[in-house]
């Protein structure tokens, strides 16, 4: 241990309060965004620290919703087990759900716009037209294939021909005025693939999802953060209908029943 | 281990898919919801399984918003320490940020929400006007000092007088006529309190969110969850500003150079 | 935000560190403590800060030993599922299994100690023969039953007549000198509970845990944390085993496969 | 949704119970492990499922003890503040703890093993003697510069000369003969890296760990899992100690007092 330091200084400019009031980015909490600015726009502001236009909030907000709930995802199963191990800690069940957010179930998101990014910037230059996307597509995609690594977004073991979320999206930021180069290279991506691939996948909702974002500007490293924000409305779902008609005992019971011993090598 | 089971069951409500659609909570996702429904309204209606009135979507969202973010409070550090430790893993900040939702911080809004409901479910009848109201209120009061409780809601370390968010969100619900017995109750226990604790205490913000949840009918249970859902965004707020000027590092610098050893006994 | 503080000061007894020693427990780690002392005695002594004798160290270790795996508990399928989801990320996947470390399933040790101890302390004055401790006994299972509370510690679902790990944690006890009132009150319990309950339950080996730990002077705040380090021990055999069987994804497709959609009311 | 699976099979080799008996890795629990078996040695067991000899569970426990506690981590901080904030919840503050077990601080034991592994695994031939050892090393060092990495175990923000516990843990492990190709490799980094770096760096204690652990046949894998079980331990005594003489208030308020608002840009 060292001599005590400088009084330390710890710098936001989330927001600050004093007896009467309560600043939050900016503005007054009570007066200027309470009952004015609904809950999904000031999530994205309290991340951009910038206020959002109408248009970029319709489309985040489409993209939570296509995110929030994906039935018995290894996540939703590990809250409600854990809602059932310990009903006193709901904290605790949403915690352990959003645990498994990570890079194997609800990383597309973040890795499809990561991969969008990265390959619009490793671009001598932005493509212009849909030959120019189509090339850079197919040199991304062909790269990937070297590289043994899946194109984040391809595919889904459900909607094998089209996710119905994607051309919704899609539609909806083309509306908003926000569908930009990652979107478009990402429908690139869809028609081109089948010439490296040698079969055809559709583009996924949480690729898509991840494409829309990146073209509101955010950076990729945020982006399973608004994956885990969706989630957390899901899950809250799944441990509200655990309340009223529990499944947790029944998993932990059928895993348990089924389970099957076999000795260690050696006793 | 026993004999295997029969085939499990896992009944949900929330949702379900097949090849060409996703329904959630009823509705086709990408048809219906995707751009047409609020993040904020999807959540209220993923808990209750019930679509919500306009009127208590806006109460709600005002709700999230007034509880998204509160500065540095110990969520926030915990969660921004974490990042520091561990930037590959978002949703470990996250939930790290979330298990501090617990009881002594973060559960004003449920414990006000229970205090309330718990006092007009022991009423012998629900109070028709303010006198009754404000005699149901006393008894609450005086109960909970026999106790040697104090009563959720009341006081806050900043706000001595009155906290900016509790008149506006009383004003909400009752523009949106969801004003009902748990903020009647809670502006009771306002007016009544000093007779018992001998000084006045304002009504605070998380309080009254808790009141005007349990207004919306959502039970006790489920209340901290909500709270949970709103610091979600709050945390994704401080982790985007950790990423941009981060102060995690200063934090654990701050208190290793002023922690003091202090030899155990006997050493 | 008010004015800056004073240099904040942080007092801790559990070590230190310079350029060239480092001292744990007033102990020169590197020449007193590795090689020396084992894990079991380090974490007893981490928690007491006072040097544990061999005595209680034993018992101790019989406890943690006793208390790693329970095989395919909601939270080893918790643990497992988050692995499956976030590889990358071993801590979550262990805090997810901790967190399911509550009340329902894991709490017993503690409950029992809690209860063995708030008997005793609520004793008009300690037992010293059977007779006394069978009474003081009797009174805490009736007043338990008007409670309309289990008394934590009797009952297993699998070990219907006696749990093995309970006579042999009392055995070990008794011959490291550590058996005390908390377990002579469980045995009295185990004694006299069929008058009150009707029947005859055995003690079951977490309560017998929670006692003999309670009787090395461990306060019960504490011990549902030892029972979370036995069983972080059980989990990373789990996520070893998951490693190279996986189980995971087979837990997460039994239940998708099984889910039963029943549409919401209303839709 | 599809048609319901066949049985499942959870196969597990961990153990199983009956009514009158607990088998674990293929052991009688009661009878055969408890009192019996250390609970270091048990960790160590579960994991690869074959009985440690008593020469690993030696350096196996050195290695947990030194890596057991380092103070006001970013992880013990984190975990006096969620307990700080939710007092109920033992699990909720480990967790929150151990989630800080990221990369960044409690990375070096699995990096420093998975570097070593991988130079090993990718020489022609293993080295046998210093000189080809060194070799090797030299070799390594280059190529982590080259990618403009960190060669992990090098280094030390306290100990600049010598890392207190590397000697030792070399020591335990040259007595135990367990020292291998990974202890020896770790120790050529020591002396050639200054010809790369233009500098002398101590090896420290978290990398020689990783090297011995390495040695004792543990996959890299696995190795932040056992800084996580060492960490536990410690994170119980910062909650041992923060119940007696708390801190995690003054860290809160520390904070809190010298926060700086500064208003967003357009506010």
């Amino acid at each position: 241990m060292t001599e005590p330091a400088q009084a330390p200084r710890f710098p936001t400019s989330l927001g600050t309060s004093d007896a009467d009031s309560i600043t939050l980015l900016g503005q007054d909490l009570a007066a200027d965004l309470m009952g004015k600015v609904g809950f999904g726009e000031l999530a994205l502001w309290l991340v951009t620290q910038q206020r959002p236009a109408p248009a970029q909030v319709r489309v985040f907000e489409a993209v939570l919703v296509a995110l929030a709930d994906h039935g018995f995802t290894p996540t939703a199963i590990a809250a409600r087990l854990t809602y059932l191990s310990a009903p006193d800690s709901v904290q605790g069940a949403l915690a352990a759900g959003l645990l498994g957010g990570g890079s194997r179930f609800l990383g597309v998101t973040e890795d499809a716009g990561r991969f969008l990014a990265d390959t619009l910037a490793g671009a001598a230059e932005l493509p212009s037209d849909d030959a120019a996307f189509d090339a850079l597509a197919l040199a991304a995609v062909r790269a990937a294939r070297e590289r043994r690594q899946l194109v984040p977004g391809l595919g889904h073991p459900v909607h094998k021909v089209t996710d119905p979320r994607t051309p919704v999206l899609i539609r909806i930021a083309e509306e908003e005025g926000t569908y930009g180069p990652h979107l478009r290279l990402f429908e690139a991506i869809g028609r081109v693939h089948p010439q490296v691939l040698g079969r055809i996948l559709p583009l996924n909702g949480a690729g898509t999802c991840g494409a829309a974002l990146a073209d509101l500007g955010l950076p990729p490293d945020l982006l399973r953060g608004f994956a885990l924000l969706a989630r957390t409305a899901g899950l809250l779902g799944h441990l509200a209908e655990e309340r009223r008609r529990p499944i947790g005992m029944d998993i932990y019971q059928t895993v348990e029943h089924n389970a099957v011993y076999l000795p260690p090598p050696g006793s």
